[in-house]
């Protein structure tokens, strides 16, 4: 074959191995970004903090990275997926609760009309919070996490939600840890329901988990103590909330934060106003193909004061349509090629 | 000399140098620790759960062990040494309160009667917090207590409150991270009292200690944010808050607990009620002469209900009298030998 085919061959075969080719360059760490303006922010400044005599240079231990989740390292369109387990602990206990069929907003999420439910604001979702998380022990919760996170598909996608996952961001949670960051997440969702899951997602170990929460009570049932999850909310995590969880959690400022909506605002502003190199980046969600296209006037994941505050303060704004190669994760492949099919 | 004197003076240089003499075994990491039971049971059960193929093994993500502080870490007598600082703050903030002239508990603290003061229990020491902690920024607080811990000596021996701390725990801290152990105080004292300080004094970075804290709130002043401590008990970590503290923050179960007192106890049962192997420990104030003896009747770091639970349990119970063959560590040298003075 002509030498210039010979080449694009091997060049083909050597990414197909992931560039891991005896002798050649290691593959890009960030090879799910594009090439973009804000790969090359994120990795001058990792650049600059990590490496030593720097004059931006950060110490090992001071290297704390936070994650808003929602919207930032997975989806949460057309609702928070958190808001999806409850609903579907709904169904599973409403044999136990006859009362349900006749009392908001636990009739409408049995008629199957999400909407007219969330009609009540915020009052219905704590409720739904309430029926659902409320009561169990903290065991008794992680089980229906565990069993819901395995087997509860997206309704637009039939993926588990795990697969729901940014790639573009777990590369980048990967990233910083080889770098010396300790990465958190710091979400509105419930921290309980999020520490099942999230050390094989993401690698984030349950420590590094901030999250909203529920008051608890300490019993001893049957001689044993237990922790009983009372229904009555105990933090929200969200807007002012999350730095004020932050200090109380970490104690240290965070170096590097990443949000994708305004109740993500305080924590960047936080993250910002420290003394000495910061890096504040907004997921701003502009692929209505791969994924969904939402800011200013969305329902769920409003980015609209933020995504002001982010442009006039020369944050890194994320533009998910340009600056990601990939979204998701391809589905796993099967064990033999086979055709492609038409996507459900 | 006779070769019996030689080996001793030989032995006696090996230890004065730490025991690193060339070829020689390496120092015992507890060698503050005398050859006990509670240092048996402490280095049996170590190695028992960090022995690759051990039946008892624990992976090292799982590996954390709690420490409470006041009268485990450090001493607790003649009150809690964060009620010191805060008595300190009354004196140094009075000239901005002249009310304080004539309003309990502040006459009697400016008086010098802390008896008459803390007459008025919980409230009174509630009212000394809020007075002396609220309202200032987290980085004012911050700044108060560095300056403080700095400078303020414990009315009993002169020395500085982290030279107070003990040294058979500052080494069984060392001992256990060095077998991949991560350490979290737990202590009913104030977080942000105790996150300037720990780091030097036990080696535990901020976001391994969890503490009571007051409510915060997000103010922005001038442009820039902060974080605001409010006159409200946000949580009290103490008792049953102990192991509901653990789960919100850490999201594991202990494999090993410390205490001292009744505000112990909860944690210590939480700890052992785990599956799998547990350590519980409590530190027992049975030395007058090096430091303090006191249990079932003190008002401070009391242990009644704990000591029994402890011995009906067959948790570690460490004598502090027989166990430990130092207390605190001797004042620095001077940088010339001088002979022994008599203490202050």
């Amino acid at each position: 074959m002509p030498r210039s085919i010979l080449v694009i061959v091997l060049l083909v075969a050597s990414l197909a191995a992931g560039g891991r080719v005896h002798g050649a360059p290691p593959a890009d760490p960030l090879g799910s970004w594009n090439d973009t303006g804000s790969k090359a922010a994120i990795t001058a400044f990792v650049q600059a903090v990590t490496t030593q005599g720097s004059e931006k240079f950060v110490p090992p231990e001071e290297r704390i990275a936070v994650f808003d989740n929602d919207g930032t390292l997975w989806a949460e369109q057309p609702m928070y997926f958190q808001l999806a387990f409850a609903l579907d602990r709904v169904k599973a206990l409403a044999p136990r609760h006859p009362e349900w069929k006749d009392k908001e907003p636990f009739k409408s999420i049995l008629a199957g009309d999400v909407k007219a439910a969330l009609a009540g604001g915020e009052k219905a979702v704590l409720q739904i919070i309430a029926a659902t998380h409320a009561g169990m022990t903290t065991d008794e919760f992680e089980a229906a996490v565990r069993e819901w996170i395995a087997t509860a598909r997206h309704p637009g996608t039939g993926r588990l939600y795990t697969e729901m996952t940014y790639r573009p961001m777990r590369d980048l949670l990967d990233y910083l840890r080889s770098h010396g960051f300790r990465t958190y997440i710091v979400s509105g969702g419930g921290v309980e329901f999020m520490r099942p899951w999230v050390q094989a997602a993401y690698g984030i170990p349950p420590e590094q988990v901030i999250g909203s929460s529920t008051k608890t009570a300490w019993e001893v049932r049957d001689g044993t103590p237990v922790i009983v999850k009372l229904p009555e909310l105990g933090s929200l995590d969200d807007g002012p909330g999350k730095p004020l969880n932050i200090n109380l959690h970490i104690g240290r400022r965070p170096v590097m934060a990443f949000g994708n909506s305004d109740g993500d605002l305080q924590m960047l502003q936080w993250t910002a106003a420290g003394a000495g190199p910061r890096f504040c980046g907004i997921v701003h969600h502009t692929d209505a193909q791969r994924e969904f296209a939402y800011d200013r006037t969305s329902h769920i994941g409003r980015l609209d004061k933020a995504l002001d505050y982010a442009k006039a303060s020369g944050w890194t704004v994320i533009d998910m349509q340009s600056d990601w190669r990939t979204v998701f994760d391809p589905p796993a492949a099967p064990a033999t090629p086979a055709p492609p099919t038409p996507g459900r």
